[in-house]
């Protein structure tokens, strides 16, 4: 039967409040209004950034909401005047759109694309309003995504529309992470062939930065983590040294780089989940003259990055990306076919698996060092 | 009669110690080893760092030393191997010299040549040794140039072979401010036609971002200063817009510029002399997306820059630009030819002039608000 139109009944986990476990429910989700689309969610990943909201520290979070922005779903239907995608095309919902029309999209500089931003970050659809509800009171969205429920509204221009063959299960983490990482290398840094790349942080947006260096064919691959465990998996995507800064006692590790590798660095990357320390050392380990550093993590609120200027005047350049620069309507079918071509490895992130009803084992997992990303089977219970 | 191969004794304003005024008075300059060049100083300017070194705030300042950065010489005599100049050649001392073989030079990727950087950072010539002497003891070279005299001895990678039909008393102000601030703009930034341009600071470097960005043919030239007396001149030199941040009592000049200007600046340029709160403004008055602030100034040593990186996360890029990012052997000519065109103002930089005697007055001239640059004739008393 279609509930095209109608009220959709379905189980969510639901974040009532700030630091306190998710509530798996049941909620309605209203139909999608024009220019929005309703989703069945597949499978979604979880994400450090659903954990830092959840424990109340993000300004921008907003409660009673539903988490979580790496889906992979499955189009229910759609609003007035949606011509991009239909029902049953599968999607990666973006939590930065693509609109392709507004002073951001047209600059050719950037993918953080503006159109929805301020509803986006209010938690509501862009008429000011939420399609969730339990119990009679409205439940905020999240990212623009909200992919911790059975079925979800997103706008027109948050849907990337992605090969079916892939399963979405695995195609979900293509919602943030994997792009992240792998997009910072090749759309924002550029890295060329033969650069020497670090990675500060070994968790999914660091392989992910791993990933993409082996693309652009860097010559080496610096691995940083003062968790030595990552670095099996690491060197399997790609890394070619290891660096443990706690085997250098005192000693910065910006200096241990600059020494090691001849001056510094071409490229670093920064994921370490945004501690501002490491992102002074990712800046300083660059090499004088050329080396750029490029910050991924996001800090908690009120925390600053600092450094001496003269690491700026003499060459180095610090720059950050959001999802790795990459503009998902555009570009994310091409990381489709990488995975469907064998050129990117996906199936290696998903360390555990949960139904729905698990989720809050889920969220525990995370803080596991074996833990890449658990995937929550929306569909499984 | 030719001094070549022997001492020559000249007059030169020694730095005894620092903190204390420069005393002009005789001294020896041995004749040019391998690969060195004696220079005639014809005129020198002084700059900010000439100033500071002297003050004793800089870490790498060394004494007894002869000051001065900005020199328009003539070549006297040449050390063996030297094969780029000749005597009666008309030169611009370089601080960034350029020797086509390092790493630096080789990468195509920076200007900052690193061939003779050691010795030239503790004052001696790359054989360890200095060509200075008075009353038998040895003075320190500074910056590689040190024009503060009227003979002088550089490396021959820092010499810039010149058209000899430009006034070397003009020409001077080509071995630091001139080309620092035009080629930030358009060596380092490389700002493009329509860009909106803020530029804090207008002294000598500020009026040169003006300048330069002029010739990139920016829309919009904001000269950001809080001392409105200069916004005279920066108008001349091809400033659009003024805004003294006096003007806005506490509210953050940055937030100013964001509001006034559709979400802030495509460039911007530090020209403050070396405050890292003005650093700070001229990164956050960026236009999200893809606003790149570069750092021109030199802080004081333990001083930082600062801000959220989510400045950066958000599409800022945070660099800088030493010496403009000019090869000096290969693009000073560029800057002579624009002189000697028409389409670059030096001129009307030199506001003071003096001669080699008078030189404290010349440093105390860099105190007072009306001043660009003084000029010192070291061939005139």
């Amino acid at each position: 039967m279609s509930f095209e139109g109608k009220i959709i009944k379905c189980r969510a986990a639901v974040a009532w409040e700030a630091g306190k476990p998710l509530s798996v429910e049941e909620i309605e989700v209203a139909p999608p209004k024009a220019g929005e689309v309703r989703l069945k969610v597949v499978a979604t990943g979880i994400c450090h950034t659903d954990v830092y909201t959840l424990s109340g520290q993000d300004a921008e979070g907003r409660f009673p909401c539903i988490l979580g922005h790496e889906g992979g779903c499955i189009v229910e239907s759609v609003g007035e005047g949606v011509t991009s995608v239909n029902p049953g095309d599968h999607v990666i919902p973006l939590y930065t759109p693509e609109c392709r029309q507004c002073k951001f999209c047209k600059s050719g500089k950037t993918n953080l694309c503006q159109m929805i931003r301020e509803t986006q970050g209010r938690g509501v659809m862009p008429d000011g309003t939420t399609r969730f509800s339990s119990k009679g009171r409205d439940i905020y969205h999240y990212m623009g995504t909200s992919t911790f429920s059975e079925y979800t509204v997103v706008s027109e221009i948050s849907c990337a529309k992605v090969d079916p063959r892939a399963g979405l299960d695995r195609l979900c983490l293509l919602g943030c992470g994997i792009p992240t990482g792998w997009g910072a290398v090749n759309y924002t840094a550029k890295v060329e062939e033969g650069a020497i790349v670090a990675v500060f942080g070994c968790g999914a947006i660091g392989l992910s930065v791993i990933q993409g260096a082996v693309a652009a064919k860097a010559s080496k691959i610096i691995a940083i983590d003062i968790n030595p465990s990552k670095f099996g998996m690491a060197m399997k995507f790609g890394a070619t040294d290891f660096i443990n800064p706690k085997d250098f006692g005192d000693r910065p590790i910006q200096q241990v780089i600059v020494d090691h590798f001849d001056g510094g660095v071409d490229y670093s990357f920064e994921c370490s989940g945004g501690n501002v320390d490491v992102m002074r050392a990712a800046l300083e380990c660059c090499h004088k003259g050329w080396g750029k550093s490029i910050v991924i993590s996001v800090a908690a609120s009120g925390q600053e990055v600092r450094t001496r200027p003269f690491m700026l005047v003499t060459g180095r350049v610090w720059m950050g990306s959001a999802f790795g620069g990459v503009k998902g309507r555009t570009q994310i079918p091409d990381f489709v076919k990488m995975y469907l071509d064998g050129s990117l490895n996906i199936d290696d992130y998903v360390t555990h698996e949960f139904k729905l009803s698990d989720i809050n084992k889920g969220l525990e997992a995370m803080h596991s060092t074996s833990c890449i990303r658990p995937i929550i089977h929306l569909t499984q219970e």
